[in-house]
């Protein structure tokens, strides 16, 4: 059995996460830290979360410099489920301790550090880290995650939108002269547990946000390998993200070479097709841990539209999270 | 032309009230107010509420000791959307000034001041203005509310159910032995417009609070003359309470004495019963002024079962407080 | 392994239902049936339910009598999540090709066929099997769930209802001159997946229905021995109940008699008492096979409040039926 | 006063439009029609919608032939809230008695009548008709809806999309050789008030449809000039439209340019450009008649990002044929 702690454990992916892994069969859910000064500091997470009443009952520790020193003796891995920033700072000290480091936030999902002030607001403090970080789009890079013990874990729109396009990317299809242009809806889980106005029940309704600018997008770009527009947007909903995405074609691309290149997911039970016609629905994969795609081809105008659902919380982190470490440890992988 | 101001107006209810003053005939929109350390100090209400563009566009100001100074110079009256302990420290010196007061907080809907600290937290100020002040329940005290300078704006729960209870209690159907049992669902709107945790749309799901203690229950028995069991809850939309009540009659009455009591609200625009066998749903007075009312009787048990509907921030706040204003100075009143 | 057929596989319980059985280590899920004039015949369950797309693939079979004959022979078990008249009719070749039914519909709840008249609009076809049937409400009567081949699975309102009072009742806490005031509040999927105007979007708003004359009254009061108030509503969410319940107790009982009464569920994963303060709420339980509880006593008003929060789909209907499933067998009992 | 009757009044968009013209300072709502065969017939339109109650009393009457011709004789306008082919049919009737048409339906709005088999699914009967309707898009098109006994009230989306993109074809900036994306998402009160699987509360989830076939993507083409991809889908919610709209503009355009298209709009109280950082949400515009637009440029992709949002059932439906009706007949017009 491989012991996980999770750092930022209260929020909505740490806390979904630790569920998984204590209903995992080869993991055992070792400590939940919460920052050292956070008010959640000595609850039990099931007081937070009732659904996880005798499920989850182990109180949440202070990240103190004698927790962090205990965490680093007592486990295997570490989930980081937190701010970006905080994730940049920690890792070193987590990796000099020999543990795997899972950092489902963006802080090591990129090689090139100039992102991290444009789009993330601060200066990498270790920018080496970045070189070595694996990133864990499981679907797609499965046998590089026993190759380093940091694994990015990747974010939530981005999962969902390459999921749909590396597909056409790697099969050549996507003209060079237009960018796919993304239009992506998520749940306000994606916002995280923090109480804020602009995820008060009484303002959310669906609106467009981070317009043409948001830190998705580069994570997009960097690894489809073709630029995109990438407009996200807050639904009201919980849990789940739907991603359409309107893209051009070379010309003279036909149905089945579209079909074709969607195959690579054949037998995979992660990512789903579903039957020409039918269209995903974000209720249709909340909870769950997969992806579910449609497509449609208009040859006349080379235009293909494509659907993505994926749950936010799960494939889009913790479930996707938890496939990471299993592979990472070579335990085997359900979905 | 009454020129009235607002005290608390970036508040769910203070922002409703304001757009229902601006676009009524026989008022004028004065100041907008909020606390002078609010961060929406200079900000327009319609920046706040775009639905307001256009309507109402003036700016909140910060209530300085000179603000307060020109308000009282500048209106006829004025409305307090304000903490109850705030509206009770205010009240003194708007009454000095001259100004009518329309209070939508509970700071003086009683005459007993023992009620503030066991049910509001803190010891009243002036019990001296609970004695002078009127309770606004406009359908009920309409010929009360231009005899005092003081209106107590009724809370949302108790216009819920007292809307559905007097009827009963005036006409002596109420069994004397046993409580009316009020459950009831409030919309998120209720719980005001700061940013809080139990409002964050993720954990917004039906579910009961301030049970067997909630502040409205002594509000209610007060103005019914009845002992009552009040549950409130949170309900997952926006606007809206629903109070579903159930009543031991005296042995021995009939739907048509009950039909009768109701008959109260014959003609009255703003109190509608529904045909018997339909019920009220929130939504039908979502945005509305109205009390949509039902009810049905089981004569071998003797209980009677009422529904109430209103908008929590319309007949149970800004619209009623709308009335109590043009009754007061002797407009017209539409519902 | 035991073989399970379900008869009404199309709708929210039945589906719910295949989902469980197909993933259960003890049951192999059989055959999937719906009425024979169903435009469903045909279609896998995975078409109707994207969710289940890669798990239960099954197509959905018209039950025409060559079916039915197929049925009686290849499964040992048959869940019917059908129409209560349609349970009626089948239970008796059910039962004679010897298998074991578990029935989800009202069909089977009560021992006096008068009931069904009065509250299910018709004659009960088969009063003989009324008195074989045992009531599975699996917290209460474990140990009769082997003693007989037809099971009557629990209603979703008395399933949370009964499980709030009977602690109460047994305990011998109730006061004898007053009726529990029941008011509950469903999801939609409680209403079932057939196309009706009060279940579109649009029309979905809390209300009450079915008011003093609902057919899980009677269900309540049987298996409570106790008279209720019973006042169901349907709520603006997809699933889960929540029954918020008035009690008046006998005089002189104390929150340790209430809390002592409720210690029979100690230790009993499906069913928790939340900590004195907490109140549940419907997310809670969504997709869980759990009931919560919690409660608070005013002794000076001898006032008992309890909550209860079941998902209708699950411990309200299929989670339920598979627990009644694996106890009847002697297989091993996961909540 | 003019007199407006409303056939296919016990619908969404019918029975907005009774509410609006009911409380017109200039208008009088006649007769409410619906099929003759409608179990509606006879019923207050009150009762179906208790938000009416004491607003629109009167009853919807079955449209037989006897009741179409009083129709004729006793309005001066009726509007057509009814099936696209079914407007199509009445028309000829309507006109011949010279009443003034305000077809909500898509039944004439275009033209080229090779449109109604392809997108409509039927042979238009009367394409001389088309030839007579002018496009009731009251924000572009004001001086000709007196100029026409026939005006074709737009739908929803290409509303909801026209306001977007026309400023920008008028001014020149659309790239030639890319077409605009639109994303946009109805609330369900736009799929009608018919009993529906797909409307069904539980079945709703946000979902595109109509991908890439949709007959307002031919609508929003023709009165742009320039081709497009649209993609509607499925919102969790009753009312609005959200679209989001992704250009590209000809090299060299500025930021200046495209607020320069949008001032079109200055003074118009019926659409209103949001400040520079802010975006549309669906509930700012629920219940008003109003468009709110804002969108952002990136300069070094020409890619500019357009939101705009609608209530389907007002600007969408029924307050833009209140618009076109009083501006048709020559009064006030107030948004």
């Amino acid at each position: 059995m491989t012991t996980i702690a999770i750092i930022g454990a209260s929020g909505y992916a740490g806390a979904t996460l630790a569920k998984l892994i204590a209903t995992d069969d080869s993991l055992t859910l070792g400590g939940l830290y919460v920052s050292e000064a956070s008010a959640d500091a000595g609850t039990p997470l099931s007081v937070l979360y009732p659904e996880m009443l005798g499920l989850v009952d182990q109180p949440l520790q202070g990240l103190s410099a004698e927790a962090l020193q205990q965490l680093c003796q007592n486990h295997q891995g570490v989930c980081l489920a937190t701010e970006h920033q905080v994730s940049a700072t920690l890792v070193p000290t987590l990796l000099e301790a020999g543990l795997s480091v899972f950092d489902l936030s963006g802080g090591h999902r990129f090689k090139d550090a100039a992102i991290y002030p444009e789009f993330y607001g601060f200066e990498h403090p270790h920018p080496e880290h970045l070189l070595q970080a694996e990133y864990g789009l499981v679907d797609w890079y499965p046998h590089t995650l026993n190759k380093s013990k940091l694994i990015a874990v990747p974010g939530c729109y981005p999962t969902a939108s390459l999921l749909a396009l590396k597909p056409l990317q790697q099969a050549g299809l996507l003209s060079e002269s237009a960018m796919p242009v993304i239009n992506a809806v998520s749940g306000v889980s994606g916002a995280g547990r923090k109480a804020q106005l602009n995820t008060h029940f009484c303002q959310v309704s669906l609106t467009p946000y981070g317009v043409l600018g948001h830190r998705h997008q580069p994570e997009i770009e960097t690894y489809l390998g073709h630029p995109v527009v990438f407009t996200p947007h807050l639904g009201n909903f919980k849990r789940g993200i739907l991603a359409t995405i309107v893209c051009q074609l070379k010309a003279g691309i036909t149905d089945s070479e579209i079909a074709e290149a969607y195959a690579v997911y054949q037998g995979n039970a992660g990512v789903k097709l579903l039957p020409q016609g039918s269209w995903p629905k974000v209720d249709d994969v909340a909870g769950s841990g997969r992806c579910l795609l449609a497509w449609k081809f208009d040859a006349g105008k080379q235009t293909l539209v494509v659907a993505s659902a994926i749950d936010n919380l799960m494939k889009g982190a913790a479930s996707q999270a938890l496939d990471c470490i299993n592979i990472h440890f070579g335990h085997e992988v359900y979905s």
